[in-house]
């Protein structure tokens, strides 16, 4: 592997809302990585407690594209913009998000994310610019 | 007011999410909601602790659509889309989102959103599309 | 006005689906323009000819945005990317796009675009970033 | 094949803007569709006629998600809301759209689209929401 494997899981696990979360690498090669999002009670959305925060899953996205970036930068970049479609409810269940490099540019940088569940359900897709400037 | 606005501060500060994200209501009325994010370490997006994470704002953005909602339908709503644009960093401050209605529809209701620092400066926009059938 | 409004107009006009679009100039300041797109035949989307299609108004918000930001920059500049929200259909009437911008950056710009009919209905709205490298 | 290969193709054609497109199916089974847009003088975007207009790019990318829910549907259905990323400039060449369906749902379905040219570099790549109510 090209990049520096524990530059990339300090970047991953240092930042303060990374610790909240508590992400997890299941596998990075350059321009795509594989996260796994242990559940936390602290990410359900609902009184009830049923279901998973659409804000922690457009987290987890927007985390997921930046690494699929840092294996290539070897950082974390600004996000331009982000975008989320929501398929099903996340119930209390780990989440996966495979983040793919759509196109690295000298400027821009566009990563397609998929996030599924421990079942293999798509419970969203994701698409991000990132600048690379 | 024509909405219940007990049930809606249960419904904005209950959910375990919400409390980590310690979310106040600054105003609300029909349509139209003000939240205030009080700033937490827990939000820093990097190592140096230097700015709130991206998906910290991506969740003010689809809680402050869903909100606007709120005020109508009395019950949270799931978000089918969500798309955020970074305009500039938000540093070690509180955020405020202001959400109005765009349009609301028997089965579809869309939301614009704009996020603030306490300076006025625009941080980010964001547009998210609920399903209110 | 400080652009070159004969200039602009010729950006407006001389290309060949904006001529196909047939659009004209409402209004144009820096920083905002509207646009009008009369009603072709050529717009319909079904067989039946009674709306106009997603492609045109997409269009239409597309060129819109650009030209807020060619008040500034005096040329048209490349679009990054789009989104665009139906809200109702487009019957057989004319169009008007108003388009601000949101954010003008050394390398990025970012436009609100919103279409109405000639009763002042929203159509649609649109978002687009477009490069100001 | 389950669908009506003649009523999709009626569909596909028929509309006058689609004419004004000249789409071609190049293949369709269920929940996926390619279409060839063959170039036209009609689609240039810039007075030098060097590369095709973003809104025939977003126009093609709209229809061809419609298309891939044509083959269940057996009828258009109104676009939601479309989000377009371009990658490379489309120059005087045809151009190719591959739909596929990423969630088909009882009142709402998402497909993505990926355009590319002759030589199969991306042009840009869309994802669509579609009311299937």
């Amino acid at each position: 592997m090209a990049f520096d494997r524990e530059r990339f899981m300090q970047l991953l696990q240092l930042p303060r809302y990374h610790q909240f979360l508590g992400l997890e690498c299941v596998a990075a090669e350059e321009d795509s990585v594989k996260l796994r999002l242990p559940f936390r009670e602290d990410f359900l959305a609902d009184e009830a407690g049923t279901y998973v925060h659409g804000g922690v899953i457009a987290s987890l996205i927007d985390v997921a594209g930046d690494f699929a970036l840092v294996t290539t930068f070897g950082r974390g970049l600004p996000t331009v913009d982000l975008r989320v479609d929501y398929l099903r409810p996340a119930l209390k269940e780990d989440l996966f998000a495979t983040a793919v490099v759509v196109k690295k540019g000298r400027t821009l940088s566009l990563c397609d994310i998929v996030i599924e569940n421990d079942a293999g359900k798509k419970i969203a897709v994701g698409r991000a610019l990132y600048s690379t400037a």
